[in-house]
């Protein structure tokens, strides 16, 4: 392997250097040769080549995204304080056993630590189940609390739709003992508000309840055994059509046809007041003990919701199934809407941008004596959010500001470099927010061009705001 | 094993109940029964007991917390703002192959994360490096940015010394070519502003420059190949007497105890711009190219610090050393002083708080060409601040809001809900912060108690502010 030899000896070439105290930059351009023969030769020795690049799944965010997901960040937290929420925060990872049978299914894509002696660890996968923890650990039986992290699953990324292995939630949770359906009224509220705020366009949060979709399977003839199993088929209706669903019902999950065509009828119904209603004085469902209790909260939930003035966005829908075992009440999915050319059809979804609905036994699942805490929340998914605002920036051609720098202090002569520190440091000590200038921008000052001049203020809102050319 | 028979009965139960779909408080009973004896077995399976923990030198943070978090993050962000800084984001893990080789001895701290199929991944250790890695893979070569986030080592945890394995660091770093020491002089005052700005007490900022430790070695007769080593005996100075740390170079390390007695003579050293110009004269320094270079941009660096009103809390001080392998120029470090009885005596120091340098090496090692950007930064140790922080306002019963609640909307009967609904969704909408009284308070409101009337309005600066007692 003459390739192997190459690169052997350029090591050598490198030790030597090193060993010799030889100029730094002769060092490091032998080393960064060596570093690319060893990453061509890297697949030939079962390493993999050396790729300046993130991992799989996630990204970097330059100073221009930064400033687009601080915009958003705004929005959703003035929300969540506006309903009088507190902060907490927690490590990005957990002891394994505390996440483990939490998920059902989706465990396959936690993202285990290494052992290397002492605790097993993984990363959080979401936000609901650390705070859970928290609130048994802490004794907590009442607290409204947010808390906006990134969160991890080794899923297949599908980055320009926003789907990332490492992506924030935003979750904003109410738990404790309150009057029936209020703080669950209180997490649709505040998802109609920050999708309104947001000003992403139009959108639709669909609403149902765990206790009617049970009902439901139970009076379809679904065997208890298989109610998780059928529940997780209806929930890929919003991206399959009936018929394929109903298939993976009766082929892959031995449902008799008959139940899954009584399920087929009832799950493509939605609407609001007016089928809750109908639904209660539904000869079977009305029967079920579940079902009832589900659609009388239903109703009320509606209740509260014209009070709130926003029924118009929700929508109560028998597909809405989701997918995390916990739920145990009212589920919801907001998703944003898109008119297809602008026919008055049928709106198409283009994806789910938050989601959420009351888990009353999970803080019990940590308590050491089972002791069961209530709970309701909601989770906003930034990053699909965020691509949607990035992409509509870079069509604007908007100018996104990334500093506040306020002053930029320049002199036409170098030797007053003293002055201008002297007086940079006064602006900074007076909390002005200036900018040394570059050398590269300092140039044309030292030849005493036009160029070195400030332009006028621009903003009549700020009298420190200078600009110059090309900045 | 009668205890081990207990348990899978235990489990067979909990089976039972969840096939019969049994009333999910009973089955949440049997399971934290259930949980709970395969705890007190545990050790015995060799299993770990399920303990209701965050992972060893990791912690949460309550809403009390945050509170605090966030006024320390908002001094550090202002002034990073203030000196134009934009702000970028990185993964939490990297290619673990982008972290090999930076840290020297320190690497065995590094989080790996387990091989499940796929790319080797490390959690970030510091900010620096993983700047260096996005510098090089967007072929920037000159940017001033900050960045907080939290960061991760394996080290052993001292969690009231503001010590743990998961931490914040808030780093500000320039990169790109300058006039000599004015970004380094920059990252002083930075830091200088925040420490001052944080009202943490005394503090002082110890400077030297790697270039003159390295001369340092050459003229005291330290073998090149002992340079690093020795340089990691001296950076145990703040820790260890001057005794254990020669008897370290000379037993351990093998240096000749005469070049040990001469590097002890200069690491006293410490001072201003009298110290610089002496050693500037030191006839055995001065005809060192690496010590002359660096004593020359310390003089400069001074003399920025002196127009900047800064030097009374700087010394140049030739004991530090610091630890990471990638420095090449000036480093700094900021320590707390605190007055011992207060005695006019030699301060006593409470540990480093920031600290930094130049590294103008570290993105060449990135770039497949070895281009190099030269960079200077700073990363403020906020734990530490943290803690200190936080029990001072333990120790002043100061109270600390952790909502911004303006308005709480009561009644003092039960059937005024709706109208309570209706005029607290109007003031959401009107973007009043208000809050909905939990149960627990609404209760003596449906009694119609003295206690329901709200207290009078307590904030001058607020007129929504209402407060009401216990709360």
């Amino acid at each position: 392997m003459a390739e192997e030899a190459a690169v052997r000896a350029q090591a050598e070439a490198v030790r030597r250097l090193k060993q010799d105290k030889a100029d730094p930059d002769e060092i490091a351009k032998e080393v960064a040769k060596l570093l690319e023969m060893k990453a061509q030769l890297g697949g030939d020795e079962g390493k993999q080549k050396f790729v300046l690049k993130t991992p799989k799944g996630t990204r970097d965010y330059s100073p221009k995204q930064m400033a687009i997901r601080e915009r958003v960040f705004n929005v959703i937290i003035t929300c969540f304080k506006r309903h009088g929420a507190e902060v907490i925060d927690t490590p990005v990872f957990e002891l394994k056993e505390t996440l483990t049978g939490k998920y059902g299914e989706d465990s396959k894509l936690i993202y285990d630590l290494k052992d290397q002696g002492g605790e097993l660890l993984s990363l959080r996968y979401d936000l609901t189940v650390p705070f859970a923890r928290y609130l048994a650990m802490n004794k907590i039986t009442n607290i409204k609390r947010y808390h906006i992290a990134k969160v991890y699953r080794r899923d297949n990324p599908a980055m320009t739709r926003g789907r990332y292995r490492e992506f924030y939630q935003c979750d904003f949770d109410i738990a404790g003992q309150f009057d029936p359906m209020i703080p669950d009224a209180e997490c649709l509220k505040i998802v109609h508000e920050i999708l309104r705020d947001l000003q992403l366009g139009d959108f639709l949060i669909k609403v149902n309840d765990r206790r009617i979709l049970d009902g439901m399977f139970a009076v379809c003839g679904v065997p208890d055994s298989k109610f998780r199993t059928i529940c997780s088929s209806v929930d890929k209706l919003d991206k399959m059509p009936w018929e394929e669903v109903r298939s993976e019902m009766v082929g892959e999950k031995g449902l008799s046809p008959e139940a899954a065509d009584r399920i087929g009828e009832y799950v493509q119904l939605h609407g609001g007041l007016d089928l809750i209603e109908r639904l209660l004085q539904d000869p079977k469902l009305s029967q079920n003990k579940l079902a009832k209790e589900g659609l009388g909260d239903m109703k009320l939930l509606f209740e509260y919701l014209t009070l709130f003035g926003i029924t118009g966005q929700i929508s109560f829908d028998l597909s809405l199934a989701r997918g995390l075992d916990y739920y145990t009440g009212v589920i919801f999915e907001a998703v944003l809407l898109q008119q297809e050319n602008d026919h008055v059809e049928e709106p198409v979804s283009v994806g789910s941008v938050a989601g959420g609905g009351r888990y009353d036994g999970l803080v019990g699942m940590f308590d050491p004596k089972g002791r069961k805490v209530p709970c309701v929340g909601v989770s906003i998914g930034i990053e699909r959010i965020f691509s949607i605002l990035e992409q509509r920036v870079q069509a604007s051609e908007e100018k996104i500001r990334t500093t506040e720098t306020q002053v930029l202090v320049a002199s036409a002569q170098k030797k007053l470099l003293e002055e201008r520190l002297k007086l940079i440091s006064e602006l900074w000590d007076a909390g002005i927010k200036d900018r040394f200038p570059k050398q590269a921008t300092l140039q044309p000052l030292l030849r005493g061009t036009r160029d070195t001049m400030p332009l006028p203020i621009k903003s009549k809102k700020n009298l420190w705001s200078l600009s110059r050319r090309g900045e």
